[in-house]
């Protein structure tokens, strides 16, 4: 869940946490239905304005070369995902298997199929029961409605190894005033796939858009959100993030108030333009939504956040935050509550970021207390110190940061992981697909 | 230990595994004693000609900066070594513990101190114990001997969270016929800190040459060796590779026989006139040093090779074979017995090497059994089929292959590494530095 740490000053009259999930936007329809291992969700948008984000492996499963294919015409008016199975290395067979999926889908919302992206995430290499998948798609397209109830069925109709459903949803004031909602469900964990895993996440809004601005506002936001999370450092062939927008509360976020030369065609697209606040929203949901992922990482037992501030770039705060979050040293040191700032240092060092060993701080926090391991390349917390002591109680928590300062420059980000336990070693070897 | 398939056919008459570790090497003394988690390792051998591979980790320990400036002036004559403390992020006084260490050796074994090199391996941020050290010199300073008992000794007291010690030394008779030794001493894990690790490694041999060609011959050896393990994917402060020569057999590595203008001095060191058969010998032993260190992983149950062939470049073949060897989920595959192709082949795809999944070929061997679980893009050892039983019967055995051909063209690269296992999370997060 957002709570106010979460907004920024700046933003805390402007954006806020709502309820409702991915049904908190209006003229959105959703719904979610399981067999054992398998799931189907649908969500219903009609004629909204999309932009995607996908898996950069070289191995694609058919769902993302295909619903990279319907986006490019720019709008979509339905979804449908599957969980169970990730319809991957599955040749033309696949292929036919995902076009039916849709054409089922066709029929039954009555929507051209070319306005329907699909998803799916679960086992590579297995033919997808069409039997079972076609059942779940009828019994689904029965149930659409915009509740709560329904993006919660959404989101866990997706689910695979993950533990909890995901969604969240925020309420926006644009610049101008005026209100828009963004919501949307997803699956975890990461980057990064899990045993059956891939992420999916369907982030819709009611505001009014076009696709050109809103694959703009997606990259930032997912940038530092779903891009920072690291769970065992392994890429999907499915990973799919759609943004869509219905329009429906006639809201742009395009701000012509900030256009000095609203004349200017060619400056409307401009990142000036975008409502600082509807950027501002989305990428505070989609940092919530990668939380959870993290949270939720398989085996995960403790939520890691690394915090690095004074890069020289912003690329530098990324790689360095992302090193230590992934780092198996760090992981394994996390599960087993040892504030071991040696690791830390040394994840640091091998990221490739600019850095100076005698400059560095770095420091470990959780439920408001902070306590220095290492300051300006002094170790602070070495066996007999109170440091030390306080580190060690913190490092009992569930929820632990640690933070970095490099003390190069002045750039800033923020990577989500969890400790690496038993737990992630039975769930990724003993289940055989 | 190196075995005959380890030696191609055109080299099978001209490298033969013998016995001695670093002391089949002449005119060289070595010696090692412990106390407890504490080892000084020694060797001596005088005037020898030097180079070095380091760490690429940008926080490195004090012995490390202090070798390189050292091997600099291109020879030392004795090496002493330290387990138990890495003497990392240790400041000014880390500094002063690391020349004292050299100045003791320096007066017990009455050599210069500027032809001394040194190494430590252990935990990071902690003041070395210099009385326990210091001891440790001495104790070891009265033992040197050339024997396979001192070897032996040497490679156990730099050993940390290590349980076998690694020793391998090789005959090679040269292209003019005549012979040299080389033999070598290491400790895990790699690349690659496992908790109080780091990759130490010695390597010694009687040939002639001079420190411009050893380093070429060395790079050429380390990076389809030790650059080729992974354990963890972690990075050490302290990796050192050094291999010396001292010249006692008076046959010289350089084979001015293949060169046509013997005259001219700027050829000299040209590639072609480094004697293969000594350049091979290397290679075969620091690959038996490199697979000693992967089935030494921690916590490791199975060793794991990755073979990859076809692919289009000399790296894609190497980030490809190390990208498999490195994932979680092969590794937890690998533990688990799981012939899981899906996470094979999502793991090339993420390398960012050059492939096709439609052209991709998987197979798993071991004991000289070989099945395919993927040919040209189709999968094999789907369920019910003989493929996935057999391979499913090799996954049990201690030591698996996967052999990957691209398709691409005509590189090949193989990786060496260990499956994730309980244990590997035990002792990394029960273990408090």
């Amino acid at each position: 869940m957002i709570t106010k740490e979460d907004i920024s000053k700046d933003f805390q009259d402007k954006i806020k946490a709502i309820d409702g999930g991915i049904c908190a936007v209006s003229n959105l329809k959703t719904a979610g239905v399981r067999d054992g291992k398998y799931g189907v969700s649908l969500i219903l948008s009609p004629d909204s304005d999309v932009a995607g984000v996908f898996t950069s492996n070289k191995v694609t499963a058919a769902p993302v070369d295909y619903t990279k294919r319907i986006i490019e015409g720019g709008k979509i008016s339905a979804i449908v995902a599957n969980s169970g199975n990730a319809n991957c290395f599955t040749g033309d067979l696949g292929v036919l298997d995902c076009e039916n999926t849709v054409k089922t889908t066709s029929k039954l919302l009555n929507i051209n199929k070319d306005e329907i992206a699909t998803a799916s995430t679960g086992v590579i290499g297995r033919k997808m029961p069409m039997d079972i998948i076609t059942k779940l798609i009828n019994k689904a397209s029965q149930r659409l409605e915009n509740s709560q109830d329904a993006s919660i069925d959404a989101a866990k109709a997706i689910m695979t190894t993950d533990t909890v459903y995901k969604e969240s949803a925020v309420e926006v004031t644009l610049e101008n005033g005026n209100i828009v909602k963004i919501g949307g469900i997803c699956k975890g964990t990461g980057m990064i796939a899990p045993n059956m895993g891939t992420m999916l996440c369907f982030i819709a809004t009611d505001a009014k858009t076009d696709q050109k601005t809103l694959k703009k506002i997606l990259i930032k936001s997912v940038d530092d959100s779903f891009n920072m999370v690291v769970v065992d450092g392994d890429e999907s062939t499915n990973d799919t993030v759609l943004l869509f927008a219905n329009g429906k509360s006639n809201n742009s976020v395009i701000n012509t108030n900030n256009n000095n030369n609203t004349n200017n065609i060619n400056n409307i697209n401009n990142d000036d333009n975008i409502d600082k606040n509807f950027q501002e929203g989305l990428n505070i949901l989609c940092k919530d939504l990668a939380k959870q992922m993290a949270k939720d990482g398989e085996g995960a037992s403790k939520f890691l956040e690394v915090e690095v501030s004074g890069a020289k770039t912003k690329y530098d705060a990324q790689i360095v935050a992302r090193s230590v979050v992934k780092s198996s040293l760090v992981k394994t040191a996390v599960f087993g509550g040892d504030p071991n700032w040696g690791r830390i240092v040394m994840a640091i060092g091998y990221s490739s970021a600019s850095m100076d060993p005698n400059n560095v701080t770095v420091a470990i926090s959780s439920e408001n207390d902070l306590v220095y391991l290492v300051l300006d390349g002094e170790v602070l917390a070495f066996e007999g110190t109170d440091n030390l002591k306080i580190a060690e109680e913190l490092m009992k928590n569930k929820e632990i940061k640690i933070s970095i300062d490099l003390n190069k420059g002045k750039n800033n980000a923020v990577a989500y992981g969890c400790d690496l336990t038993y737990d992630y070693v039975k769930i990724n070897a003993e289940y055989t697909t």
